[in-house]
């Protein structure tokens, strides 16, 4: 069987849009990314763009809010996946009125790459935005357009090189004092960026995905907060200060912080105190899950990863 | 003259749009905010609306994303603030389309509070934010709503606690290294949130700020890098070790790092290298500056607002 001809919108996106061009190319997908014009002579981007050439990915000028070039690129493809950030999640609803224009879409990925959000107990602000995501959701299945919505959870990137220090995004993680939300106890999920873009693309022709969610929850990598700390003492021999977080403590702090921390804080009292990521079962009817379907994908585990940082 | 009843849309907001409803309120405007079903049960915000009830402001249920109850809302007022987030940016056009099916607003501030979008030479990701906003200035302009663009240029309390160290968003601010980006020598300017929602509403029926920009520009918050590191270097007595990162190696790292670390850093490099907040000269044609016109306004300065963390 041919493989799918995959469009992403968002592909110059440092979170996961960039991994997913590259995964896309390198499995050897027709891979196509569609930049704005802008965005080719950012100092910053042109060169990302330059690399995708380089990987054989046909870049085409468009935009997400000029309705002719988003129909254009999409009659060129089978596939459309979209990481695009935080600010463009309700804006997805110009790709689906461009999908059923082009009518020749075989399976949609809007920007998800996070929580389930259908299953999910955030407050605000981190509320909202999930809240966008569930609406794009129930426009797409209104719509009838094939879709696979990727949940990976904790992109590790984002969270381990800090080990969620509030207000901290730079590593390496702490060596002295951590800070714990909550009791500590509750599960959640850290995956490595490479790794969901290629569970991404390998759904991408998957019948098993199709109108599912696909969940990225490899065994090696569900930790509770404390495991998380208990690993990274091991790693680095040493033995921190831990400060609990009461929860009515956090929710002060999410209240008083500014933007991002205000979110990030959210999101973190999501995954680490409600154990939203993993407070539910992956049900046959919704869900599949990542690491079952392509057993042959080697993943990075949490523990490799942090070793970057010892 | 009776003071305008004011609407805030986004006023729950942590960044800026807390301090706007609480200054209205304190001015003795009729109040009103608009907020979600959803928000005023949840634990954080909950409590802030409930503190907004305290100060006499009235609390309309509504959604931007729902019509008829923004119609409802504006048709009650007669000016429109929306301080709201960058998700929802590109949605103020949802509030266009509602004030000019009202018709009886006097004065529009869409959601801007930071740099001069107009005047920038940001890279991404804040060079996407900043277009949607001068998109929405664009759309407000062909409407012919009256409006008035507050540019508050930094937010003190995002940007002194840490003096915009790469990567760190919680207090303090850095006792021992310290990184400058470029030379140092750009100059930016940083308002407390409290003066810049003051500023706001004075604007509010203030035939001098129609159809203008409202800079918030006092001369005693003007610091270049440099200047703000000696400043305090000489409140803690004690020098610090400095590391500048070079343009080109900021842009790298702009590339390298996830949100929001990356669009952080885009709005340094614009703030710190480009000095994009000063290397213009605000003309009458366009813009007013606060400071000039409310001389009576005890503006706090950034030598206090550093004084918290000696």
């Amino acid at each position: 069987m041919a493989k799918s001809k995959i469009l992403i919108i968002g592909g110059t996106g440092a979170s996961i849009g960039k991994y997913i061009v590259e995964a896309s190319a390198k499995a050897g997908h027709p891979t196509f990314a569609l930049v704005r014009e802008s965005t080719v002579s950012d100092p910053v981007k042109g060169k990302l763009i330059e690399n995708f050439k380089n990987l054989g990915v046909t870049v085409l000028i468009g935009d997400l809010y000029n309705h002719e070039s988003l129909v254009k690129a999409i009659k060129q493809v089978d596939v459309v996946i979209a990481p695009l950030g935080a600010q463009q999640f309700g804006d997805q609803d110009k790709i689906i009125t461009a999908i059923k224009e082009a009518g020749n879409v075989k399976r949609f990925f809007p920007s998800e790459f996070g929580t389930d959000v259908d299953r999910n107990h955030a407050v605000e602000p981190a509320k909202s935005a999930f809240e966008t995501k569930v609406k794009i959701r129930r426009a797409i299945e209104a719509e009838g357009i094939p879709y696979t919505y990727v949940v990976n959870n904790c992109f590790a990137g984002f969270f381990l090189p800090t080990l969620a220090q509030p207000g901290v995004f730079a590593p390496p993680p702490p060596k002295d004092k951590v800070v714990i939300y909550g009791d500590g106890n509750a599960k959640a999920i850290f995956n490595n960026e490479v790794d969901i873009a290629t569970y991404t693309i390998r759904a991408v022709d998957d019948p098993r995905t199709l109108n599912k969610i696909l969940y990225v929850k490899p065994p090696k990598n569900i930790y509770s907060f404390n495991e998380l700390v208990a690993l990274w003492e091991k790693k680095i021999g040493k033995t921190l200060e831990k400060t609990f977080i009461p929860e009515e403590k956090l929710l002060k702090d999410i209240e008083g912080s500014p933007f991002p921390v205000n979110i990030i804080l959210a999101i973190n009292h999501s995954a680490f105190v409600h154990g939203d990521q993993t407070n539910f079962e992956i049900e046959p009817s919704f869900g599949v899950e990542a690491s079952e379907l392509y057993p042959d994908v080697k993943y990075s585990t949490v523990e490799e990863y942090l070793e970057q940082f010892v």
